[in-house]
């Protein structure tokens, strides 16, 4: 079920530049009893990501109704919100003046084993290469080819993610979700200022992290870097947070950190449902 | 006016994926007296294109169709094809199998000033870089925001131009064009195996020169080298051949190279028009 800009549709304008040239931003979250998780956070994402296209944010409350009028009364969804350019002439200049489109679509919500979570899931890297772009770096925007690309190099259901290094070779994400690994107690993360997108899931759990006392290393690495780690998991915000317990031909243990990341994620979540339904 | 999979209509699902990631490609072709030029070399690059995305290509036979539908008796225009992954669900794993969208949409020939063909027009060097992606470049793939960038760069109507480097500082094309220097009579084009767009009237200046025995030097180039350059002009489908007569502060004379291709470029398209209505 779609709304596009408030009505109830199933398309947009074939001159919208989100379909012309990917002009657009998106976000995708969790629904649980109703609510939109960490609807803050992302409406917070979303307009930062509007404000670096140049695209004028929406209104947050038409936003909002929007995604009360999806999510009421849904147990679990996938809730994916869309801001374009609008529609425009054939060519790459702005509209004068912009009318941005915004698109709400709410989906099923994926049915993953529930030994992703537990016992972990197989990744592998990807031959495709992230391009370097400080300006699009760490927005959720519309232009997903490498990803794409990436995602079309293996079939096999046995491999769950696709983790991307970036053209001078560091590691940066998996196709859908961002990367995070242990070593010696400290919690490693790709930097995003080049490339990359800066996930939700990802922010929280540098959060959780300062707020339990465990050191946080935002910085580039090599590929090889996450090969020789204690632990490794993988987060966004339809997964949560899943152990990688195979990368390539190296195994690894769900260990004791990326438990009380799980924990602590699971305990964020539930005060997150609470937080709405006060409001 | 379109046709989406043959039918006019206005409007794409919002499920399909041009919309949901730019995953998909184009082509802009210029119509004169009711024939699409260098139609053949378009549906190349389009099916080149396709393989390379992993996209089926489209029939050629219901392109050509839905594109004489558009443009008969049509005496000037601009065609622009689109070829999507077409409609599938979320996230970035391929639809199986997949049904591509073809969207056909004829727009109207945009007035330009006669000078900017006789006298050439302003150019500039834009901030926003080019991101190095062997995958992707040569395509014209949807993913378009890096050019909607730099042309958010400059509002003013006195430039015509804005001409982008990698982010390596070699410069590889215009916003909307491809771009070529002259000198010491040695015509230079930026090579564009690591990004840029292969334009049709880029393939047809190279083929030209062979053909009138003018050495052509495609490799990378410093942003610099354009500005010492004897004669430098700008591609596309739309404006065909334009001389830069300033870039930055740096002015140029529309020589004596510029004029024969703008001269041997027309000569092709009457070549062009003939070969259609003979078929």
């Amino acid at each position: 079920m779609f709304l596009v800009n408030g009505e109830r549709r199933h398309c947009v304008d074939v001159s919208d530049r989100g379909f012309q040239y990917g002009d657009g931003l998106f976000e995708t979250v969790e629904v649980l009893k109703g609510q939109p998780l960490f609807w803050g956070r992302h409406l917070k994402r979303l307009v930062e990501g509007c404000k670096r296209l140049l695209i004028p944010p929406p209104d947050l409350a038409l936003l909002e109704m929007d995604a009360r009028q999806l999510c009421t009364g849904v147990d679990r969804a996938v809730l994916k919100l869309i801001v374009t350019r609008g529609s425009g002439g054939r060519g790459y200049r702005q509209p004068d003046p912009v009318a941005p489109t915004r698109v709400l679509g709410l989906h099923p919500f994926p049915h993953y084993p529930d030994q992703y979570q537990s016992e972990g899931v197989v990744a592998r890297f990807c031959h495709q290469r992230l391009a370097i772009n400080p300006a699009l770096a760490g927005i959720k925007h519309m232009n997903r080819l490498e990803q794409i690309l990436a995602r079309a190099e293996w079939n096999d259901d046995a491999v769950q993610e696709g983790l991307m290094l970036d053209c001078d070779g560091h590691v940066v994400e998996g196709t859908m979700s961002n990367l995070f690994f242990v070593k010696n107690g400290v919690l490693h993360t790709p930097e995003l200022s080049r490339c990359g997108i800066a996930g939700i899931v990802r922010e929280i759990v540098i959060d959780l992290a300062f707020r339990n006392n465990i050191v946080v290393l935002e910085q580039q690495f090599d590929g090889s870097s996450a090969l020789t780690a204690d632990e490794i998991f993988v987060t966004n915000s339809v997964i949560g947070i899943w152990p990688i317990r195979q990368l390539e031909r190296q195994c690894f243990d769900a260990g004791r950190i990326t438990r009380s990341f799980q924990q602590w994620y699971a305990e964020a979540r539930i005060t997150e449902t609470a937080l709405w339904l006060e409001a």
